[in-house]
């Protein structure tokens, strides 16, 4: 056997212990490796998990605009990631990441959960470090 | 308008903002609120959230029971909620709770996530607490 096939071999056996959803997904949650925070959730499919394990950087699927992408492709906010877990029933993963530029949020915030219940509302608890202009570029 | 109702509406203003997917749930991240650690990912309806809010334990649905309940009603082992958080599409919560007993998974251990991918395979990397008999006893 080849390298490459030994390589597709050990990756298949970690592929085939996640259990995906109907869609073909799995929630993936990302924590900072170093302080603990949780800084979003996104989902999987067989080739973003893959490629997770090929590059060391997260990636995920798209729900809303159907198709992959590596986590930092546009903005550089890339997460190499420390170690991947499964949980008890096979359908959910944890990523612990190192977050490039600290900022995990579109928003340009370093976290995805940046609003918490308080008082019937959701308060926000978070600035943005970054405005999305000054990370994706005014013109897009 | 009565307290009854006044609390009602603060609910409301705090549900409507969650994006409950086609099948009504949302995934809730279950994380350590002294340590950090990611105990677990579960579901949660529009009931579920409610009852967590009017209870503070983290109340959840099961997708494979097709039932709710409140963690912990069989093991003891409940969440008590320190806070609640949405992240920016509104469609992922984040609790931030104790867990009662030390144990938050069903196999008796601290955490879900007790396994770690390495060299092609997944390692546990947890013992058990206690055994499922212990927890639930060996008649269930």
């Amino acid at each position: 056997m080849t390298s490459a096939g030994m390589e597709q071999t050990a990756a298949a056996a970690l592929l085939d212990a996640i259990r995906f959803d109907a869609a073909g997904l799995v929630p993936a949650i990302a924590q900072d490796a170093a302080t603990g925070e949780v800084l979003m959730l996104a989902w999987m499919d067989r080739a973003a998990v893959e490629r997770t394990l090929e590059t060391g950087k997260a990636c995920y699927w798209s729900r809303s605009r159907q198709r992959s992408w590596m986590k930092g492709e546009s903005s550089g906010h890339l997460q190499i990631v420390r170690s991947i877990h499964l949980d008890c029933d096979g359908d959910a993963l944890l990523l612990k990441v190192d977050q490039l530029g600290g900022i995990a949020c579109h928003t340009g915030r370093r976290r995805c959960f940046f609003r918490r219940a308080e008082g019937g509302g959701w308060v926000v608890e978070l600035k943005p470090i970054k405005t999305e202009a000054e990370i994706y570029g005014s013109g897009s």
